[in-house]
């Protein structure tokens, strides 16, 4: 493969070399690996320079659309948008989210616009780490705004937000009840809450965004930190357009506070190395359960220690000790 | 050492032995460990008969009276009690619970209690683990109810919860305002929350009481396994005596209940699986951390990563293929 010729494609904001070269980064090939390695180094100066906007909600809320629709937006603002998406399913259905791009019609055929499906097949960290290689990439080709989508269940929207500077939680407006239902976990992410379709049922929507603010406010009183961003309830609808503008304009004033503060850099640094840290705790996990002693030797052991005949941490002891042996 | 007199003082009940025992997994020397191991897998099979009770609580929550008024109870009923501790803050202090042990003056002089504070020294998670070798080892030595309490704060937590049966959490009376402060993530670890010191202000305590169980309640909807404990929400006095004998039963009819459903078991088996399995990360990331080729690289790798050079993927798998480098 011509990396030279990929790398200045990616640079020059051509669609089908990013595509090509996220392509190569999403492959698990050895060989593969060692060229998206040497494509990332020779990128990373290029990258960075986007808004990381990470976004999530139920099946239902509307993800799509408000993408559609703000992205169209930004567009008509003088940006280049980047979609990614994160689908935890991916490991078994092959990739749901995002797979059809007619879902975005207007966005996924305008130039200034690049949208890519959710890495398919192994874990959610193999997807994550894909999605976050990608999103660099974006960033060399140009793209100064990239969303990153996912659903909202599972470990999914950690991943996101591990990787992007905003996190926008969608909310449904007849939420009122299931707002007990919402991970504690999640809202604590959220940088922002939007109760989109507000056009369905303008009353709904307002006593959402109420409940969402006191909510919001009841959590940030344990924030010890002064500089913190009090996360905001929002609402909008992407059919109408309504409230889009306000959700942008708080996207950016969220950017501005967290530049001004110091906030924006260090997370970033925070996120590169604990990504750093999780790769290298993978990579870990990998060669030990690649150990041909340690194949042999983990069923017995694991079965002896749920058996209680030897405590978890003899059996751990053990395990590692046969990494040393030759193999 | 004399193991085999060790490991029949212990089983014998041997206070004195039982307490030499714990020095000796609590030793970090390589000779100690591997004569720790043999011991813990000489008397696993006398292990697992006792009821396994956590217990947290912010400072001031009266936890020393509430175990010394519960244990001189539980001694009266014929049982032999053991109390532990975790410290997350004995890495730095050298250990401050149950450091005092006139703060349990009855229970302490006990012939049929036995009190050891909080391991010292080392991460949590090293800390932990001494605590669960130091359980395993007091129900060798034939106690029945082992109560492993910690502060309410940080991870202990968790540690304390992935090791106990039935996790308990106590609560002061005027905690009124201060229950939106309650991290969910402890609530939701407890089976029971007892409001302690209901002496002070009873009708504060019957609030409080109250206010816990709805709460509770809420939580409880967002489990979908019609077996599950509801947690419950009590009250009692360690200075009068009041509501102890509830809490205990209260104790015995979540023991009953699990062990008719099958989750006492399958708790204790998922403990020890991942008690295995965490053991397993932290001896590869010694390992890791060990390594001559990656004590070099790592200062430089990680700057460039910090600083954008390198992305953290990349980083990460150069660093884990140092590994394969002889030492």
């Amino acid at each position: 493969m011509n990396l030279v010729g990929l790398a200045q494609g990616v640079l020059a904001g051509e669609r089908r070399s990013l595509a090509k070269a996220i392509t190569l980064v999403e492959s698990s090939r050895p060989e593969h690996r060692e060229q998206a390695d040497a494509l990332l180094t020779e990128l990373l100066p290029h990258t960075g320079r986007s808004l990381r906007l990470g976004l999530s909600g139920v099946p239902g809320v509307g993800k799509s659309s408000f993408i559609e629709a703000l992205g169209m937006r930004l567009l008509a603002r003088g940006h280049k948008v980047a979609v990614l998406a994160i689908d935890p399913s991916s490991a078994v259905s092959g990739g749901a989210i995002l797979g059809d791009k007619t879902r975005m019609e207007r966005l996924s055929m305008d130039e200034r616009a690049f949208i890519r499906p959710s890495p398919s097949g192994g874990t959610l960290g193999g997807v994550a780490d894909h999605t976050r290689e990608a999103l660099l990439l974006c960033e060399a080709a140009g793209f100064d705004i990239v969303i990153v989508e996912t659903v909202g269940v599972g470990q999914s929207e950690t991943a996101v937000a591990s990787m992007t500077d905003c996190y926008l939680l969608l909310q449904l407006p007849n939420a009122g009840d299931d707002l007990q239902a919402i991970k504690r976990g999640v809202m604590e992410l959220a940088h922002l809450v939007v109760v989109n379709k507000a056009d369905i049922d303008a009353a709904a929507a307002t006593r959402a965004q109420a409940q969402l603010t006191s909510s919001l406010r009841l959590m940030g009183m344990s924030h010890h930190d002064s500089e913190a961003w009090q996360p905001q309830a929002l609402r909008c609808s992407s059919l109408s357009g309504e409230g889009l503008d306000e959700v942008w304009q708080a996207v950016r004033d969220f950017e501005a506070q967290q530049r001004r503060s110091g906030h924006f850099e260090a997370r970033r640094r925070q996120q590169a190395e604990r990504w750093m840290w999780e790769r290298i705790e993978q990579g870990l996990r990998q060669r030990f359960a690649r150990h041909p002693a340690v194949q042999a030797a983990l069923p017995l052991l694991s079965s002896d220690v749920l058996a209680g005949r030897v405590a978890a941490s003899t059996a751990a002891r053990r395990l590692i000790q046969l990494l040393d042996t030759p193999a």
